[in-house]
């Protein structure tokens, strides 16, 4: 990233500006309800004694890590509340980068951008590892791009941008290029209630002293601006990271932590499961007119982007722009998740208009 | 600090394990009511549409930023809305250090410890400079300790843990100080609803390059677990100071920003005077009952913390937890603010209890 700051606030910007109607599919900012006991939570709040408007423990609110600490099968220790999967990867990435030997961050091409931005804050060297053209990783070429200059291997799964959802199989080997370099896996898994394959499975899974789970309530509950996550962190990176968040944040924000606590043990699973079903017809829709706009795009199998290619109008800035003015669909250029999709634009389908936006586009090309 | 852990938790989980009735005047969270119209925001935006749920603008809300402007007549652009002001504070030092020359940061003896914690964080080196007796500190002092090495001077007016109050001239000269050696003055400003001598003002009034204020309202609105603060920062640390923010915590929590506006837009100076008015109480209390002990304290000029120190019982942590068993009365020891003061102990006027507690203290010496 050359550019410090994303161009998600750019194209935001110029769809906002636009003169005509403009279906805007930029960010991953989710517009369905979040669950009741969220709002519950928050109206609770109001009325709560002073002694719950002062600091929550810096790491967390207690209950909260307990019941994170059990959902996930984990020693409560090893969880650190933070201001959202945002801060739970700023941490993973500094105190891992601090703590295991090398100055490379294995990232995936194409890439969330934030973790390239995060790269270049923290004086780390990003190496590139392109995935294939329908989204998957191949760990062995994260294992070829691996050594001991290696500290972290950060990956989403399911992945903002493609789509795709590594398995099991995938995770495994990750943790194990990890262990074999004093690495620190990062393993971010913010969309893990957005999963259709039924192959999504937590790092957790493995055990590892070479992992940390990222994650928050941003997608899960649909309120990205409650600013509630939480890192997993392995044992020794647990009083660094527990520093590191006091020294930078003192402790995240008391109603967000209540209401997200509220909705975690109230929201029955049909809410989880009801928004995968909304998103899984807006999928199809999406790609079934992508199909008659003969646009290239990869199936998603989780989380809710689609990456498509439009023959002859590669994805940049400028085509963006051209397509929320001539076309009224407003996406993400291929160029700001690196150089592997410069070709392809993002469209992320958080709003009910995903079909009407396609239409445009099978009209317009 | 060798212990990266401030020593808070520790002495607030000893107090809290006590056997006995304990008056807790450890950490600084205010006992008073938020102002009505914080619980109002909270309360509507358990109310608000899913779009309000969202991320809020990185760099804060924009209506939440004018008004912050408008009210330290700055221009827009230099305030970003943080985590807290512990966030602030963060970002200040960060990005001073990597925009300023040296390496050395000047702070005060006795020291609010998160400062220390932050500077050793972020790889610089500390300076200390001890105040007078009576919590002054002398510009002069400061002078001397500043060098071509100096990137940051960091102060906090009124001050916490001595209650001093550093007026216009001391401020004038701290920026001047930073300004010949091309080195940032940060300005911890998050006391100012606190002064009781009518001589503060803020570092902003001297429109240097060189000065960035921080503040928040969880002191001055009696919610330190909202996590609403803010930088005033200086143009050429805006963009460095977004990109740490963005890249850090991406953006603070929406529903605090939302009851922090309302809070600021309706609150009637009445509710800050009243809090100031019932501070002065009780530090007065608490001073006549220390008069009683014998003991030396500093007389706070503002904000709402008494260093004292008890003839033949030095301010150690030992002595901290014996005061708690044997007195009923939770302090902090002075270790905890650096070497100048490790005979004296803090006490925090956040709670009702304030002179029962000196009361106990009287009794006991």
């Amino acid at each position: 990233m050359d550019d410090d700051r994303p161009l998600f606030f750019h194209v935001m910007a110029y769809a906002d500006d636009a003169d005509r109607d403009v279906v805007d599919m930029v960010s991953g900012n989710p517009d369905w309800e979040p669950p009741a006991a969220l709002r519950d939570g928050i109206r609770e709040f109001a009325d709560a004694p002073v002694a719950d408007y002062q600091y929550p423990p810096s790491e967390g609110n207690a209950e909260l890590r307990a019941e994170l600490a059990e959902r996930h099968d984990v020693p409560v220790e090893r969880v650190v509340v933070t201001n959202g999967a945002g801060e739970a990867n700023h941490l993973a990435m500094a105190c891992g980068l601090e703590a295991h030997a090398g100055n490379e961050v294995i990232l995936t091409d194409p890439v969330y951008p934030y973790y390239a931005g995060r790269t270049e804050l923290l004086d780390a060297e990003a190496v590139y590892v392109p995935v294939a053209d329908d989204g998957t990783l191949d760990p062995a070429d994260v294992r070829a791009a691996a050594s001991d200059d290696t500290a972290l291997v950060v990956a989403c799964s399911p992945n903002n941008p493609t789509g795709a959802v590594y398995g099991e199989e995938v995770k495994r080997e990750l943790t194990a290029i990890a262990e074999a370099h004093d690495a620190l896996f990062v393993s971010d898994e913010v969309y893990d209630e957005f999963d259709f394959s039924g192959e999504f499975r937590s790092a957790l899974a493995f055990d590892s002293d070479n992992v940390a789970v990222t994650n928050s309530f941003s997608k899960s509950m649909g309120t990205t601006g409650l600013r509630v996550g939480y890192a997993i962190l392995p044992e020794h990176l647990v009083d660094p990271a527990r520093t590191r968040h006091m020294l930078t944040n003192v402790a995240v924000t008391a109603p967000g932590q209540h209401a997200a606590l509220k909705a975690l043990r109230e929201t029955p699973d049909s809410y989880y499961a009801g928004t995968r079903e909304m998103l899984e017809e807006r999928i199809s829709a999406f790609c079934a007119a992508l199909d008659d706009a003969g646009a290239d795009y990869i199936q998603p199998r989780g989380s809710f982007y689609v990456l498509a290619r439009f023959d002859g109008f590669p994805g940049t800035l400028d085509n963006t722009k051209r397509l929320i003015d001539e076309a009224g669909v407003a996406g993400m250029p291929g160029e700001a998740f690196g150089s592997a999709r410069e070709e392809w634009m993002r469209f992320a389908l958080v709003t009910p208009r995903a079909a009407e936006a396609a239409d445009r586009l099978a009209e317009y090309f």
